[in-house]
């Protein structure tokens, strides 16, 4: 068995190490958040209303993925008896590992939910007192679900791999081998980012139906503030932002991990197999992710607010700490596992994913934040809605332009810096490529390795932001609210920064799961990786197999955004209907129907969540299966596999653009909104501000729905294409 | 010479007759247009400021344009002094034909400007009398302008093959060659392309800043209606109809066919060089696209309209006989050519293109049309701006996945019939994948031989839309407004229609001029076209060309959209002024000052327009450049070529789906507005329509500025890697 924790060189014994400090962290933060007091019983009644409607959402969610995941599983499982080489790729193994992944995955969510709505409740009291202690308690809320999200998914990916080797074993060459095992574990990536799909897709059309529908009847139409009682659909928004941006989050970020460290280990073993270096190189990605938990424990721990420090500096502290100590433990990492003669190139090859990280922060910051751009929509919005939105779609299409040439740069650096750091045999390079995609390994998962301060970071936004919707429902003084949004307001801005995070990261490791599609077909057809590896564009067979991933991205973005604007259609109407129906609410007299407007979320959510959701799914393989069985055979030597390839590398270009379009355009609106609400251009219930409510609206479906959600559809359409590579061969 | 054009088996006797018959056809129409009244003083009033205001605009354009196209040539004359290989395929021959293109691109612009003010009086006038007669002044103003286009399109790019084949001769190789020849016209297509490009965009900015900026104040604001004599920008936006949409599509037309006939021609010598075939394959698509004239005179002959006929059926019985016919042409055409034993798969990829051209007509109907699609905007209008232009996004990016399968579709069925019909020798098929790439060149070529009707069917709606402005302004009777609306409505669909069209024989013609680019490659390479033709997505170094490609694409459209929102501002900000400092002009006791508003457009439009014309220029070129002297030598064996042929082709797949998205989207909120202002969903002045107003403004700079200019960015982008392949091997 080559998964040794017991011997000390593969640094493997570090995985549960660091998974036992993390949990001990986790259970610290649980008892302090759990024990800070949990406010009046008005405040109590509002978060109540919360949880029980967030549960009841996660419940039936869970209902319809587990039904989706289960048939998915069966037709993996039948594979089984389809016979050799079929079932060596697809089988009950890969079906389990499915279900695991996929449950993970679901537990992630959960986790980031639970540990949201019992952190609201207690930061809004914490309000009360100080802005201070109010951060405190938002941040380790926050923390708890990134550290707890994080260690699940080392963890338990570590677990995976123990077992599946420990049943498996190393293969049947003369050297032991990983690769069997990581057949089977390919599974557990496709189960994580098919489950977190549905749960960003599901909550993100949750949160913003419910939103937008409070806010267009709510503020546009009756006048009343935000998170105002008398809004029938406030408690189904404040339910949204726990599982939208929690779940939804958490889901998502387990999934990236656990895709990208599984595709970091595949092209380990293709330096293994190719290169002839030893094991520890499959397991660098593992150990990396190791000590960057621990590296991220100590970010978190630093990060300290005094009452009138600045919230995103405090913040960005304990990153900075968080990325010092990740770039001493890669070089340790780098030299223990890879050894003296390659592991400076690997080093610099992470230190360009951590600069891509910085970078990506850096831009987002300026494309979402208080600069030009931001400042060019509310100008806009004096001229009225259409020129704010006109400006704000061109802010968004800007605002992929230079994220694209960083990402370039870090792809052709990382690359180049495993390529030329590849052995010779007589002055001739042995498999370059494959050490070129293995530099961009170390690159992603260099950068990865903040995920859990990141996710703390992330978390911490939609918790102040429920505590402020907490404080305003249960009627507190005014004060309690501005310390709510002063800490939201910096949520917003590192809700934007995960977003461009995550999404920098799944492009550069966009070529660890292509490579790893790309590896399970050179092993059936007995060559070498770079024999296969052949996705010509030139050939009009393989170009409309990029035409096709192209539109895929356009139609998936279509039916997300659609959803939200049919579900908050709906929403509309509820509202304005017990607003007609019984003028106690708006009067304040009467309590309105939250119920109702909970389960029009909820129903709208699931309902329009699946059909986007399969769609990455049908769409590859229905491709691949026509391109394998009608159109190939008329062409000798044309491959289905290559038109896939093309279908999937086009689908991530796509992919990356349009989901940083969203991303960014929707939080340029919104900030934009809030810079006209600090008193610029008439400052709130000016034309302007009207104006740039449209903005806002229209922004909302982009930034939390579909934008986020396409994050993960990338990461799924390779992990689909991986499982299911056999179909086109 | 090969070019013989009194050797009758090649038929291109057909190109000097169909040029000459349908100069007498468009002399008769200008006759009668020409003869038509000019109505009242008042009517004549206006007419003379839109000229005044259109000619000064194209003259300002004309000197912009002129000033890039002469440094651009004189750069690419001095490659003559470069040594070959360098001079073969940069040099003074090649900027001649560069200018020679570009004048003509202008000059198309123009004659579709001199006729639109021409005959937008007269439609005026004609309106006056009766719908019919109304129809047929302006249709016959369209006819005018699309004939006159094409046949300088068909028989200049004629004139210079001609001539320049006298001059260089037919090559130094056993077989007289064509290629020789081709290398210098390249430069045609490129010149026709990159000032088509400033003509499109300068125009399209043009129109929208005065339409959006008109629009806002006058009827948003001031609740003015549309054209209204009080409104200081309606001359301008009158004139903004005329230089983007009559002179911005008569250059795109005509860059479209001289890129893709070279583009097709450019496949016919590698069928000859290849697959030993005659020269009769090099001509097909000239003279196709000969016949396609004729066809397109008889289909404008047979269009005739009753007082209460439909309009757009009446437009589309001109369409169907023009198709019928082509398909006889077509027939005749490859079984001539191609001979007994070729014509037959050839003739069907032919049919296969015309059907995609039905198809996509089809389609671009549905979503713009008064359809579900419509009418969910529409109803979305009732919960507001922001859920309209929510709907209108999420319809537009839907409305690129069918027009994508067909184009699929299509490129894979023309590509089989070429691939399948290549001549076997002991069973192995001869270069099959260049008669493939012919089988789509016979498809766009057989698609694109409609172009004069499609264009006459274009031209006609601008025409319409202003004898309504001019009758508006004039203080016209409403009946003249009705008629004239009547025609403007079919206009806008016929308007929707053209673009369609010319983005699906873009996509088809992509291969063309992709395949052209590597044939260059191959002949400097000596090699076989299929040695070279690689553009393998899986090494990073091409990935990241088609990263590039992907967010210049978005990059474009941000820019081109910005520029929109910043002229309409500073329009925005003058009605206002004007209206604030003399409350005479809407008392309509003084004329307000037109000019100033012309004024702003024109500058607006001619500031902005330079920097995204120059970006699909100097970014290809400034990548392609890096990565032959920076990044290439790192790794042996790769490329540069192959990067830029990623960029080119991600960027034309990008460029399909964004152009398809921002024009149907746009077209769609356009209607959406329409189906309001018919009563539904509370009719004119409802919030609903308020709302729909907000989407209209929002789909204006997509459908006329961005959307157009893509597609033309798509061809320019290939033409320029077309002629500067040199620098990249």
């Amino acid at each position: 068995m080559i998964v040794d924790i017991f011997a000390t060189e593969n640094l493997l014994f570090m995985i549960p190490v660091a998974s036992i400090v993390a949990l001990l962290f986790a259970a610290y933060f649980f008892k302090d958040v759990w024990s800070k007091d949990k406010g009046t019983p008005e405040m109590q009644k509002v978060s109540d209303a919360i949880e029980t409607g967030a549960m009841a959402y996660l419940k039936r969610q869970i209902k319809t993925i587990g039904i989706v995941i289960m048939i998915l599983a069966i037709i993996i499982a039948l594979c089984t008896f389809a016979g050799e080489p079929f079932s060596l790729y697809l089988n009950y193994k890969v079906a389990i590992a499915f279900v695991i992944g996929a449950s993970f995955s679901i537990l992630s969510g959960f986790i980031g939910m639970k540990v949201s709505v019992n952190s609201n409740i207690r930061t809004s009291a914490a309000a009360k007192r100080s802005l201070g202690e109010a951060f405190k308690t938002s941040f380790r809320g926050g923390a708890l679900s990134g550290i707890a999200v994080s260690t699940l998914s080392l963890f338990g990916l570590f677990m995976v791999v123990l077992i599946y080797n420990a049943l498996i074993g190393d293969g049947d060459g003369l050297t032991p081998s990983m690769t069997p095992t990581l057949h089977a574990v390919v599974g557990y990536a496709f189960g994580a980012s098919f489950a977190a799909l549905f749960a960003q897709l599901g909550g993100g059309i949750y949160t913003k139906a419910a939103d937008v529908g409070s806010d267009l009847v709510g503020k546009v139409e009756a006048g009343i503030p935000e998170d105002d009682p008398r809004n029938p659909a406030v408690v189904a928004d404040l339910v949204g932002d726990n599982v939208g941006d929690c779940a939804g989050r958490g889901a998502d970020i387990f999934e990236s991990t656990a895709a990208e460290i599984i595709g970091a280990m595949v092209i380990g073993t293709a330096v293994v197999t190719y290169g002839g270096m030893d094991n520890n190189w499959v397991f660098l990605p593992l150990v990396l992710m190791a000590f960057g938990l621990i590296a991220s424990l100590v970010g978190i721990a630093v990060v300290r607010m005094k009452e009138d420090d600045d919230v995103v500096k405090s913040l960005n502290k304990g990153y900075y700490v968080t990325i010092a100590l990740n770039i001493v433990f890669l070089a340790i990492t780098t030299y223990m596992l890879l050894g003296e003669k390659y592991w400076v190139n690997f080093f610099i090859a992470g230190i360009v994913g951590i600069g891509l990280g910085l970078a990506i922060v850096y831009l987002t910051q300026y494309y979402t934040g208080d600069h030009k751009p931001v400042k060019g929509i509310a100008q806009a919005s004096e001229t009225g809605a259409a020129t704010n939105v006109i400006e704000g779609i061109s802010v968004g299409l800007e605002s992929t332009v230079l994220p694209v040439v960083c990402i370039v740069i870090a792809i052709v650096a990382t690359y180049l810096l495993g390529y030329t750091a590849a052995p010779e045999v007589l002055g001739v390079k042995i498999e370059p490529m494959v050490f070129g995609f293995y530099g961009t390994a170390v690159g992603t998962i260099a950068m990865l390795a903040s995920s859990a301060f990141i996710l703390a970071e992330d978390t911490f936004g939609p918790i102040t932001d429920n505590a402020g919707g907490i404080a305003e429902m249960s009627g507190q003084p005014e004060e309690v609210r501005d310390r709510t949004d002063k800490l939201d307001a910096a949520g917003n801005t590192t809700k934007a920064l995960t977003k461009g995070y995550a999404m920098a990261s799944a492009a550069l490791a966009a070529f660890l799961l292509f490579a790893a599609f790309f590896e399970i077909v050179a092993e059936v057809k007995g060559v070498s990786l770079s024999d296969v590896f052949n996705v010509n564009l030139g050939d009009p067979l393989v170009f409309v197999g990029g035409l096709v991933g192209a539109a895929l991205v356009f139609f998936f973005a279509s039916l997300a955004i659609r959803a939200v604007s049919k579900a908050a259609g709906e929403m509309v109407e509820e509202v304005r209907r017990q607003f007609r129906e019984d003028s106690g609410i708006l009067a304040g007299t009467t309590e309105p129907d939250y119920a109702k407007c909970v389960d029009i979320a909820t129903r709208g959510a699931l309902k329009t969540m699946v059909i986007p959701a399969l769609l990455p799914i049908l769409v590859p393989v229905v491709f691949g299966l026509i391109f394998r069985y009608v159109v190939g055979p008329v062409v000798p030597g044309f491959e289905a596999y290559s038109a896939v390839g093309a279908l999937i590398m086009v689908g991530t270009i796509v992919g990356i653009l349009m989901a940083n379009f969203l991303n960014n355009g929707g939080g340029a609106w919104d900030n934009a909104k809030k810079y006209i609400e600090e008193g610029n251009h008439g400052g709130k219930k000016s034309p302007a501000h009207a104006a740039a409510v449209v903005g806002d609206t229209v922004g909302d479906p982009f930034k939390d729905t579909a934008g986020p959600s396409i994050h993960v559809l990338v990461k799924l359409l390779s992990t689909i294409c991986l499982v299911t590579a056999i179909l086109y061969l």
